[in-house]
């Protein structure tokens, strides 16, 4: 297993990307839409999940629950963002609703924008996510500095969050 | 705690009345409609659950499956039945198809056909559950042995079937 | 897996041999030494461990203790029997009274007799157990009926204590 | 809860005193004795624990390895100390050795030395540990930034320990 920086699956130190911009149709768990651009400044974490994915039920969504308790939300965003690719017609909105509701999740959680020419939505292609759960990691100044499918470990999440708010 | 018999929440020994037959919409996992009148010989395991319910999920779910898996099919008999009595527009038949899909769930579903005058379904009333999930065993002669809300401990439903299998 | 009477790992059911005595040096968590022959009509559960096994320490001694937690004394009697057959010198009667206590393990426990020509102790021999933790279930007339090397599922082992309750 | 810094039990961040030096009469698990100031430079992580304390079996010694795993040993450091205040004669380095080989422990573990006028060992004493797991946190300078009697979430030590790493 290669073991680069801190971990065996590290950040992206050299030349990250702008983090592509959330598309979204609907929020829960928030006054008004958010936006990357918006939240500049700070860390972003963005949980991509289905709710019927037992991935995202049973370590997903938990951690990125613990992730919002540990930090302090002036220092770090947690946006969870539904990124149907399968099932539609069984997790809609509605169906999110309920969800959201029964597992006590607060962190504001976007319904990504369904794709033109196919079932996976626009922000999960933007992103190049290729299943759920994903953890993207988004440094303050907007540049994405991990895409993780499966869950990972807390341990490797505590300290990658923390190495990114070292950072100016 | 009282206990009673061999453990703190004891079969009913004395008198059991008749389990009320199941009031079904829908089955899945099972090419035909099923019935306690047609499994009369064996042991009936009932688990009601909701597919948003946290627990359901969590324990109940997982654990339904466990015993679906360890004991014979010609003695036991695990049925799951979707008791919706909350959130019905988030769990649709079709939301339950992808949860069962998802989850890997072998065992017999039916859906609880709903209540005429009030959000609990029909067969839930019957039982007089209380909530999700419910575990209920019903022995070989079709008589309700057990109705215990919340997750029962593996141990104590062990024993409880095995009580029921060693009766004629 | 081969899956005979209720499960993948049953009881056996013809000709069962008598359970040899236990063969002990020193007990623990009760007034007096026990014999399986002063608990002739009760189900036995034999618990055969080591203190500093992890698989013992993790699953088979909370296991044992949820056994004696569940059902009744006067029906079945949980014994745990520490077999060590390695690192002695570790785990003497010191070391293992100061695990008792630190655990909170309230069930008899006896120390086996140590081997004459080997490392590993009488009770354990005769038993023919090849490592910790192994179960052993005795039935009310004294037949050993299982004997199990590996942690079991709480629900198998609740189904097998049940079926030896129902036996006369 | 006090939410101080990124979480709710935060690295002192502000005039934090020398760590003591480890007093140690025995060690595992390396070729030499280990001393902070021979470790200047990397982060250290303290793990004091007692071999028959639940606490540290079950959550304690397996995080402080999951560390051990997790971060390159150029940065950081993680040591076991066996601070025994209690069953003395049940936890001698004889003990120990079977304790570590059995449950797979890979980093080095140094014996503190035992009081001389009470129960509490040396190291334990000069850190005013109060009890077993404590989680010590050392800065690549030497300083002591954090003392956690119990065992913290995965999350919180891996961010403290990321953001020590992230300071010269």
């Amino acid at each position: 297993m290669e073991r680069t920086e801190f971990g065996p699956r590290a950040l992206t130190m050299s030349d990250p990307p702008q983090a592509p911009e959330l598309d979204v149709t609907q929020w829960f768990n928030v006054s008004g839409p958010l936006s990357l651009a918006g939240l500049r400044g700070r860390v972003v974490v963005l949980h991509a999940f289905q709710m019927l994915c037992p991935g995202c039920i049973q370590r997903g969504v938990p951690q990125a629950q613990r992730i919002a308790n540990l930090f302090s939300l002036d220092h770090v965003s947690v946006i969870g963002i539904h990124t149907v690719f399968e099932h539609h017609a069984a997790m809609t909105p509605v169906s999110l609703a309920a969800f959201i509701h029964e597992f006590n999740v607060t962190f504001p959680i976007g319904v990504d924008r369904p794709g033109t020419d196919g079932p996976v939505p626009q922000t999960m292609t933007a992103y190049g996510m290729r299943g759920t759960p994903t953890l993207a990691l988004i440094d303050r100044n907007g540049r994405l500095r991990k895409v993780a499918l499966g869950a990972e470990d807390d341990l490797q999440v505590g300290a990658d969050i923390a190495t990114l708010l070292a950072q100016p």
